[in-house]
């Protein structure tokens, strides 16, 4: 399901089964309309050119947890990958020309498989705990760890560059 | 240090002490001028104002991974505020005038305990690991557990609205 390619590097110890410094819990699940690897979008830029919405099912103990985010237009997702390995730590992303180290792409192969999404919130709906999402470049399941406002006076940087390097 | 609050509501089961559903390993630290939690700025605007660069060092073996990373002008860290209690599903902030769920602010005080800051970049060095960022609204020694690239084309949203519902 993921193969190794040219260049890469795996970590001496597998983040997988090292000691852990945290533990997770999950809060919710992703529902979206990708139901298997390859048919998944790679990012949000192309999930919302898919044109299909996607929701947030929080578990019904984190549901009082979502009060008040009707404030927010935009959220920021953490979702996580849990089907991804964790030991690479020089990758080779597929079209890339040259391997890189796993903090400067977005891949869902890292030592802590969290994944970011910033999605505009369409709608909440307290008492079922669904959000819904404009688009989402997740597959249906995937475990959810966290929810944030987006805030654009402390998470917009219009002057942003991110270059090839 | 983290009194409870007027229309608070607390975790039946504590997520602190529940079963895990995932593990993380710290890759490496956040080096701020914050030792106290009372001088550290609550957010990463307030931490700009303050004009005092950060530093993140990288744990030896995760050194590789920010191979390349220097084509970001932007990163998002995330932290994990390993001194938070976890138990708060509807927090009350300080100065806010009524109680909201937990992911609707960007309290430390959550049940994954995920910092998310998005900082400039101004130097990264790969022998030593460390990346040096233009402002860190976290404690000195909070632990890391992932940086991301932020990507203009997926992270900006320069229609985002925040507001006090």
């Amino acid at each position: 399901m993921f193969e190794k390619r040219e260049g890469e590097r795996a970590l001496a110890e597998d983040p997988a089964i090292s000691p852990a410094d945290g533990q997770v819990v999950f809060i919710g699940r992703i529902r979206s309309a990708w139901k298997k690897r390859e048919d998944c979008p790679k990012n949000m830029r192309a999930a919302r050119e898919r044109g299909e919405q996607a929701t947030i099912e929080i578990a019904l103990p984190y549901r009082p947890g979502i009060d008040g985010l009707t404030r927010a237009s935009h959220v920021i997702v953490l979702t996580w990958f849990h089907h991804a390995p964790r030991n690479l730590i020089v990758q080779k992303p597929r079209h890339a020309t040259e391997a890189k180290g796993v903090f400067a792409i977005r891949s869902p192969v890292r030592p802590n498989p969290i994944g970011l999404h910033i999605a505009r919130l369409l709608a909440v709906d307290e008492e079922t705990g669904v959000l819904t999402l404009d688009a989402m470049d997740a597959l249906d399941g995937t475990p959810v760890i966290d929810i944030k406002p987006y805030i654009p006076t402390v998470d917009v940087f219009a002057d942003a560059s991110f270059g090839k390097d």
